[in-house]
């Protein structure tokens, strides 16, 4: 029996496939990096997940875990062909259990139905990806997703209490528990969570979820220079607030808004913080006059802030427009993902905007800066036509230029996007020393290889 | 040259031991668990470690990193003799970094110094057990420690950026970085947090700080009945409020007190809470009318709270006196750690407390119950003769039930204390499915089985 046939004997005729139109769609995330499948399941349960994964390892064939396919550097693209599963299926809300503080779930759900559904109990599951709308909290566990609120409420593995996890023999397991805390031998679930369906394929999770803030604000300041955002940032924390989201803008990425939705009007300045604060009512009004102050302190131009939801999308309509902004810079132009995550140590913000505006000025190429400053992690964008070679070689190497100063500052090239197949190099450079422990690991729990590869680890 | 020499040679003549009545020194830490090690080392520096652990690999003998000597499960015991690395004289505090909410500490830093140098900058490490005074930081991460404050900041786990450390060859690696988030790779930092010593020795360490909150204060609530501190605690956090502490005293922790310390008159009911509320003024303010509001809704007898230090020390003088009033509760009892450890999903507070009761009463011993109730971590305090062998059996039984209860409700066996050699029957039966994978990690890391031998495994 060939490997189709088999498929189709686990999952039936309707969720099996091999035809090329079929495998054509699931060559892509939304990197530049591209790689055909051979099949494509749709599995409904662990007990399919587990005699697909049996049926790869026998055939020794790739197997690719995917969510949404909205990751950013290729981490479900499969690189090497093979099976591509598709767990979108796979969307089951099992249990909602707010007195215990934890919701149980199926990967396939997406962030926006799980905090739907949250919401009708007055709770919310804390990691904040941008892209909520369309993410499954599968791909948020595979990449650690994080996003705006961590600096607050932690990233995904922070709120990941437990996993079920098909093993690339096909065994499955579970890590963790329903308790908010363990120290009941080695934490696999910490492991598993980021490591890109390279170790297993996540069938189940038990995620932390939190009572929803009361009240929420919006706290934005302009400045004449971009450094004295971080300044601000540093004295915000000192003064005891930890903000809900702290946002950069620099000036680039402010003109690229201006250009392409003038009636934003963002003040033309050289960078912006914008804060959400979130709690009860009274916290979030002591805490929005106490940033504020911090941002008067050390010289905004301007502050503004906003309560009521009409406010509030006011002050973000241009932070939210900075991606749609770049890909409008010019028509003959994308905004492919280069050097787009980079993360340091929070005193070290003023040096790398430094960097990066010195390599956009060597380099000629517009490089636009915005992002989460608050925990140190900064995307960037690149306006480039992905037909002319030379441009697309330029902007590549400006990318490197980035990931090397990041580097010589102590910080980090993977803070939230994961590292998928583009970032192979850098993993490696920024881990020298525990590089070879992880390649190990990857060994120990997949040594035939299926699992994802090309991911993380070059083979 | 014999293993002595070799180790003088190291280190020199002042810091390596065999001397016998050393060697007891190091013999116990505060469980029931003893081991006679055959040298005792003092490092100062890193190379003098992976030099100590390299000689270890050479001979095949055990090493056994240790802190302070305060846990409670037997980690730091050398049950297989060998090598105790004493860790004490590696405490520099290496940086302070506030503007990046860091600081990097060798592992011999006691919590209380740590914190007491932080407080300088008004800054804190939240991770906060009770043995604050002289446990060492190296300890905290190796059981991954937590206590009474990670309701609100997390555990150890969560306030550990990256680390040092000396792998079972000697080799020394990196793992993390400075900054606040990354997934570049797999994390391994969370790896070693709460690996006992059992991957490596933890020689460095990058933690999270925070600033400190500018108020506390405290709410105590007495109830009649000790499921319903389990209702409020629910009640608690369905209004939005994440305490800093939330600690319950049963009938039989109240009693104890009571009788060891009448001076506190510890109000004579079923079941008490007491919990911290952190943060601006106004917050705490608001938090405590909003604690104070659950308590009376749920039916509190009394609710009493506390903003001065002076008040605050008298509703917390109760708790603070569990431990020593269970030695206290009979001349020729001690308190041992039998089942001193366990957590469940919060919603199962009511039961597990029920079952602890019936225990108790089944087999004819006083069994205690405090602890971390926010989230959903108790403790059990026994007086046993550990001279009558008869009534130490009853009581290791009386453990095992409440153990069997725990795990029948879903809960865990090593909520904090870690597993050291005392639980390794139950991290077996708690992680059925991943014991076979933790363990080849273990062979992975540490195929000689030199390091800590018999601490989370069996051999």
């Amino acid at each position: 029996m060939n490997i189709i046939d088999e498929l189709v004997q686990i999952v039936g005729q309707e969720r099996a496939s091999h035809d090329k139109t079929v495998l054509y769609t699931y060559s892509r995330d939304a990197s530049l990096i591209t790689g055909m499948p051979d099949y494509v399941v749709r599995p409904v349960t662990t007990e399919e997940v587990a005699e697909i994964v049996s049926l790869a390892a026998k055939h020794r064939i790739p197997i690719v875990p995917r969510g949404i396919g909205s990751g950013l550097e290729g981490g479900c693209v499969p690189v090497h062909g093979g099976i591509v599963l598709d767990m979108r299926n796979m969307d089951k809300i099992i249990d909602i259990d707010t007195d215990s503080l934890y919701a149980i779930v199926e990967p396939g759900v997406t962030h926006a139905n799980l905090n739907a559904r949250l919401a009708e109990h007055g709770f919310f599951f804390a990691p904040d990806p941008a892209s909520t709308d369309f993410c499954s909290i599968g791909g948020m566990i595979g990449t650690n997703a994080s996003g705006m609120t961590c600096l607050k409420y932690g990233d995904t593995r922070n709120s990941v209490l437990g996993l079920e996890v098909v093993l690339p023999d096909g065994t499955v397991i579970n890590t963790g528990s329903k308790t908010l805390k363990s120290v009941s031998g080695y934490d696999l679930t910490a492991l598993f969570v980021g490591s890109e369906g390279t170790l297993g394929v996540i069938t189940k999770a038990i995620l932390k979820v939190l009572p929803q803030p009361q009240a929420r604000a919006t706290v934005a300041a302009y400045f004449d220079e971009i450094g004295k955002t971080g300044e601000t940032v540093v004295a915000i924390f000192a003064s005891g607030i930890i903000p809900a989201a702290c946002e950069l803008m620099d000036r680039s990425a402010i003109k690229a808004v201006n250009q392409y939705k003038p009636e934003i009007a963002l003040p033309d300045v050289d960078g912006m913080l914008i804060l959400n604060l979130e709690g009860s009512a009274a916290t979030v009004a002591e805490e929005v006059a106490g940033v504020v102050n911090c941002c008067k302190k050390v010289g905004a131009l301007d502050v503004r802030t906003a309560s009521t939801k009409e406010e509030t999308d006011a002050l973000w309509a241009g932070r939210r427009s900075v991606l749609s902004s770049i890909y409008r810079l010019d028509a003959k132009k994308a905004a492919p993902n280069i050097a787009g995550d980079y993360g340091v140590p929070l005193k070290r913000i003023p040096e790398v905007l430094r960097e990066v505006r010195r390599i956009s000025k060597e380099s000629g190429i517009t490089i636009i800066t915005y992002g989460h400053v608050g925990d140190g992690n900064l995307h960037t964008g690149m306006a480039v036509n992905l037909l002319d070679e030379k441009e697309l070689e330029g902007a590549e190497r400006a990318g490197d230029a980035i990931y090397e100063a990041v580097l010589k500052l102590e910080g980090t090239t993977a803070p939230e996007h994961g590292v998928g197949a583009s970032k192979l190099r850098w993993i490696k450079e920024e881990n020298k020393s525990s590089y070879p422990l992880m390649l190990a690991i990857k060994k120990l729990f997949d040594p035939l290889n299926i699992m994802n590869p090309g991911k993380l680890f070059e083979t």
